[in-house]
C-alpha cells in the first residue's frame, strides 16, 4: 500500500494503472495482488487480494487485477517474491523509441549496480520490449517465452504500456522500480543530446 | 476539495486556474461548481458553490467560475455527472502544437482503457482543439457544437487555455484527467524524438 | 513563511535563493522582509526582518536580504504591496535564450488573465529582462529605469539570476509568481516544438 | 536523515544510491557515514555509522558505504566538515554530455553564489568529471589527484555515476547540492536551446 502511494505520488501509476503483487506463501503459491480498477492515490489494505496459483481469489473481495496471468507467469518462471508494474511516461516514451529493435540496452551506469547480483557500472542489461496485447493468456505466454530466451533480465517494457520487474523481496523489487525509471528517464533525456553532440562533432 | 488540491499540488492549477463541477441533482439540475479567483492550493468547502441550470447560484456565497455555461453545457449535452478543466503545461503545448489540425490523435497505448468505455489500447481517441474566446456563451456553442460533431469523445482543449473532460461520477472525472495527462505529456515529448528517429532512419 | 516553503518544494528557491518582501505599512514605509542567506526549505518567522525605506532594520536580527534595494525600488516606484523573488530553472532558461532582444513576448495565453488588470488571453505581456550585477543601487537603478520606461508590466527577469514580481497584495503576487511560471516553462518547453513545426512545414 | 530524505525525496537518490557523510570529530577523525544499501526514503538514525579515518566502524551496526574511501579522501585533503553524494539525472546527463573534455564549466549565474567563497554571478567554476571505477582505492586516489590539480573547485562528477560535493557544515553541504543541480539542471536543459538559439542566428 505505502509503495503503491508512493508510486502514485510520482506519476507512475495514473488513473488506476500499475499493479503489485508479493508471494504470501511459495508452495502452494499464494499471491498478494491489487484488485483491478484501484486509485492507487487511496490504494488500501482492503484492496489487495490473495490469490492462488490460477488467479483464483482466497481472501478479499474484488477482481484481481487485469494481469494477475502476467504476474503469475513471471513468479512460476522466475521463482520471483514481489512484482512491480507500473506505466510511467518514460517507459512509455523508450518503448516507442526503441519497439523496432525489440529491447534497449542500457550500460555504464552506476546506477545499474541496483540490479540484483550486478557489481558493476561495466555492465550491459537487456531490456525487452514486448509488443501490447488485451489476450493475457497470449501476453503472458510472450512474457514467458522473452525471459525464457533472455535469462538474466531484470525488468520487461510492455509497449506504450509499462514495465515489469521483480525481485526476491518487495524491497529489491521497489528498487529495481527505481533504478529502471532512473535508467529510462537518462536514456530517453540522452536521445537530444546526442544528437547535439553529433552536430558539434560534425562541426 | 481534496482533489482540487491535488491538481494544484503536481501544478495543473497555477494561478487560480482550474475550475471543478460535479452534479448533486440532475433533475432539476444542481451542480456543485468552484468560485471563481480562488488559489486551489487553499481550495476549502466554502469554495464550492451550488448553481442551477442557468448558472444562479442556489447555496454559498461568491461568484461561480467564469466557465460556469461550458460546465453546464457539458452536463446538458453528455449527462455527465461531473466535469474537471485544467490548465497544465502539456495541455497548452500539446493545443499549440497541433491547433491548425483541429485536434490530435491520441492512440496505441494501454493507458487509453482508463477512458470510460474504451477497452483496448488499440483505440483511436480525438482530442478535439478548439479556439480561446472570452465571450462563454459562444465558447460554451462552440463546444456544444464540436461535442456533437465528435460523438464518444472524452475530452476537449481549449487552445492557449487547458483541458476539459468528463464522466459519470467524479472518480471517473478524475481518471481522465490523469489519463489525459498522462498521454499528453507522452505525445509532446514524442515530437523530438520521433524527428530523432526520423534522422536516424534517413542515415 | 507558508510561501516560502512552498516555492522551496517546487525547486524555485533552492540553496538560500529567493527573497520576499511584504508592506506592512505604507507611510512611513515599513517593509517585511526575509533575511540573507536563510534555507527557504526551514523558513521560520524568526527569519522575517521589518525594515525602514532606506532598508535599516527596525525589528528582528540578522541582515536583510542583499536585494532589498530592488524591493524598494518597486515597492516605492510602482506602490505594490508585495515582492516576490525566485530563482528558477524556467527563469534562467528564458533569460538565457532571449537576452539579446532584451525581452520576451508571452501572448495568446489564458493563464495571462492571471495578471492582476489582464481581461482577456489575447493580451501581449512584455517581460524585460536585465543584465544582472552585484552592484545592487546599480541594479535598483536600473531596474527602476526599465520599469518606468515598460508601464504596465508585471515582472521582470535578471538575466541568469530570476525572477521578480509584484502585486497588491501577498496573495497577488504569489498568483503572479505561478502565472509566470507557468507562462516561462511553457515558452521554452516550446522552442524546440516550433522547430519541429517549421521542419514538418518545410517538408 | 532529514537531508537524505529530502533528496530522496526529489528522486536525487533513488534505489539505495546515495551517501552522506558529516565529520563528528576532526582529531582524531570520528566521520559519522551512511551504511551502504539503505533505502534512502525510509532513512533513520540507525542507518548512520561512525567510523575512524581508516573505515572502520566504531559505532553502529552495519557496513559503511562503499564509497566511504572517497569520502575520506575529500574529507582529509579539503578538510570538509560534511560530504554529500547523489545520484541525478542532470548529473548523469551532464557527465555523459561532456565526458570528453573531462569536465564543464558553470559560469554566468547567480546561482554560483550559493558555493562558499563566490562572491559574483561572473564566476567560472570548473566542474570535473572522472571516469567511474569500481576500485575504490584507485578512484578515491584519482578524486585526490584531480582535486589537488584542481583548486577551489567546489564538486566533482563521477561519470555516469554521480556528484560529489562537501562544505565547512552539513547546511553549506546541502547548499552546495542544491545549487549544483540546478545549474547542471540548467546545463543540461541549454543544450537544445543553444543549438535552437544558432539555428535562429544562421537564418
Amino acid at each position: 500500500v505505502e509503495i503503491g502511494r508512493g508510486f502514485y505520488s510520482r506519476g507512475w501509476a495514473f488513473g488506476t494503472s500499475g499493479n503489485f503483487s508479493v508471494v504470501v506463501n511459495p508452495n502452494p503459491l499464494r499471491l498478494a495482488i491489487t484488485a483491478t480498477g484501484i486509485d492507487k492515490g487511496s490504494l488500501a489494505p482492503q484492496h489487495i487480494l490473495e490469490i492462488n496459483d490460477t488467479g483464483r481469489v482466497l481472501r478479499g473481495t474484488g477482481k484481481p487485477s487485469n494481469e494477475t496471468l502476467i504476474h503469475l507467469a513471471i513468479v512460476k518462471l522466475l521463482g520471483a517474491g514481489a512484482v512491480l508494474h507500473i506505466h510511467s511516461v518514460w517507459s512509455t516514451l523508450l518503448s516507442q523509441a526503441y519497439a523496432s529493435a525489440g529491447g534497449v540496452v542500457l550500460e555504464g551506469h552506476e546506477m545499474l549496480k541496483g540490479l540484483a547480483g550486478v557489481r558493476s557500472h561495466d555492465h550491459r542489461e537487456w531490456l525487452p520490449i514486448v509488443k501490447n496485447s488485451q489476450d493475457m493468456s497470449q501476453l503472458a505466454a510472450v512474457v514467458t517465452r522473452v525471459l525464457q530466451e533472455n535469462p538474466g533480465v531484470h525488468g520487461i517494457l510492455l509497449q506504450e504500456h509499462g514495465l515489469y520487474t521483480w525481485g526476491s523481496t518487495l524491497a529489491d523489487t521497489k528498487r529495481h522500480i527505481e533504478i529502471f525509471e532512473f535508467l529510462m528517464e537518462v536514456r530517453v533525456r540522452s536521445l537530444p543530446i546526442e544528437r547535439h553532440e553529433q552536430s558539434v562533432q560534425a562541426l
